[in-house]
């Protein structure tokens, strides 16, 4: 079993495999495992994959059949185990759990050469009803406090398979980096009585310097403090904390705005590497007022190396600003 | 004038190279840019680095020429400028300031073709030294709150110059990393009345299954939370929080535990790309009871992906244990 492991100065978790561990000569031909020819994601490899969990199929199609047009299995190969009780314990001073947790794949087409930017819009929608599917199932099981949501589109951004798909990882913990995050949004809204993401919206719009696109429901813009060389964030206008709490009718707008969004990055960086990661509030917490789901789209165009380690500091040499004016020139 | 801009949720601040905006023909062709043939950190070739701040060298020779063993340069492209006030003010709701601080470049050796593990000791220890020097100067100029010492070795760590050479930045600000480290400890010592740093030691020396070597004043250890592939910390034995307050005598003993740590990396995986990275005490806060000045080594050798972007969470196929084992096994 997999287990988890509190780095004791800094309260960071890590899952360390401990039973399948890498050994050194493992490493170095990592990068080029994609494009043997064979891929499990495929139409008519079904079977390849763990059972499904989920699938959008055509009327008449059978469950693990060709058909589908989403299809959601569980991770051949999970970062964290289903199956367990968490048993907290130490271990001196330090402090260690075992890796509980899910770990699925979310097929987004069965068309092993299309990207998601490439698929038409009702398409999107369905994979962002799998999301919705999946986040409303899994915030059942008490075990997990989180359900982290995340694409990796290429090799550099840490995709290990080219068929387009996406990941869900569910923890039994809050991630440092959503605590945070939720943290500084309460500090906020004690303050100034106001949604800081609402206040980001407004301001953006007004300035009208960093928003890329937008349509009557949602926005994406180039953030004010940008880590990274084009990197947007994409919000509902509307202040609402939970993903899967959204009427119904907007996912189909979300996947229209989205479209355009990995479009315009697709163009104007010639289809480069990139994450894209659902922020949205933890389980069990879905009536937060000072917080605001969104995705986090970030490109891969530079490294991060010891400045960046070391400070949790970025240097990005490409304003925002100018970032914008590139993503909103470019003919899609 | 480079911008710091914060960002308004997670407290974050980003350096945002205004002046050469870089644009998106700019991004693909970063990697390669070693081994043009030509090397501004060679000996030989002084006149094309900025004039030397510091240099060790044979008695005799000239600054700027050539007759150096270490050799510190203001890097020619700095991410932040030396001349200038901080100027911190507010952009609607948004927070920045003038991107004021020292970006220094120590060029290790004259000698090209060499890393630092294939230093010798004493060489190592002038290394040591210039970074001794250059805290105790920069220390004195209050604008700056952090000074960061870190080095990336190979292209995919983020070196864009073969040449073996750690890079200095001072920060007008103490960065977010620092800070979490420095609270984290705090409460630790608040709580247990002893520095985190030591019981950590002293709980690794008896378990003994993560000590990778040591010497009389020093220790380096795979971390019980690793987030990477052989992941080391190396430790002063005894608790000290400014790197630059050591007593003089240790320096060599430094140098001799750092090669060997370095050295076995290297053997065991091949000469892997890393960065190491000082986490030492902020500026004007050299008395610390419950911080301790220690080096991070981080071989690069999986892909930070979504997953960890959204979650700060890491996963680690190689448990530490066996890391250790590994990396003492092997010959040097």
């Amino acid at each position: 079993m997999p287990e988890l492991r509190k780095d004791p100065v800094i309260g960071r978790w890590v899952i360390i495999a401990t039973e399948r561990g890498k050994r050194p000569s493992d490493f170095g031909s990592v990068i080029e495992n994609k494009k043997r020819g064979f891929c499990p994601f495929c139409e008519g490899n079904e079977h390849i994959t763990p059972p499904e969990i989920l699938a959008y199929r055509k009327p008449g199609t059978q469950a693990n059949k060709p058909g589908w047009n989403v299809r959601v299995v569980p991770n051949k190969f999970p970062a964290l185990q289903i199956e367990g009780e968490l048993d907290k314990r130490g271990d001196g001073m330090f402090d260690k759990m075992n890796g509980i947790g899910a770990h699925e794949v979310i097929i987004e087409t069965p068309d092993h050469n299309k990207g998601i930017a490439d698929l038409d819009i009702t398409s999107i929608e369905s994979v962002f009803w799998a999301y919705r599917a999946r986040l409303q199932d899994l915030k059942k099981d008490k075990r997990f406090k989180y359900i982290l949501i995340f694409k990796n589109h290429g090799a550099a951004a840490g995709a290990s398979l080219e068929h387009s798909h996406t990941q869900l990882i569910a923890t039994p913990i809050v991630p440092k980096r959503v605590m945070e995050e939720l943290k500084e949004a309460k500090n906020y809204y004690e303050y100034k009585e106001r949604c800081i993401f609402c206040d980001i919206i407004r301001q953006e719009m007004k300035d009208n310097i960093r928003v890329v696109c937008q349509n009557d429901k949602f926005i994406t813009i180039a953030p004010f403090a940008s880590r990274f060389p084009f990197e947007m964030w994409l919000l509902p206008k509307f202040h609402i904390c939970a993903y899967e709490d959204m009427e119904e009718k907007m996912y189909i707008l979300l996947a229209e705005l989205l479209k355009e969004t990995l479009l315009r990055l697709k163009k104007t960086l010639t289809n480069p590497p990139y994450n894209f990661i659902i922020h949205t509030t933890p389980a069990r917490q879905n009536d937060l007022e000072y917080y605001h789901w969104h995705i986090e789209i970030i490109p891969k165009l530079t490294k991060v190396a010891g400045f960046e380690w070391g400070s949790g500091f970025y240097i990005n040499p490409t304003p925002p600003e100018e970032a914008t004016k590139y993503l909103k020139e470019v003919k899609i």
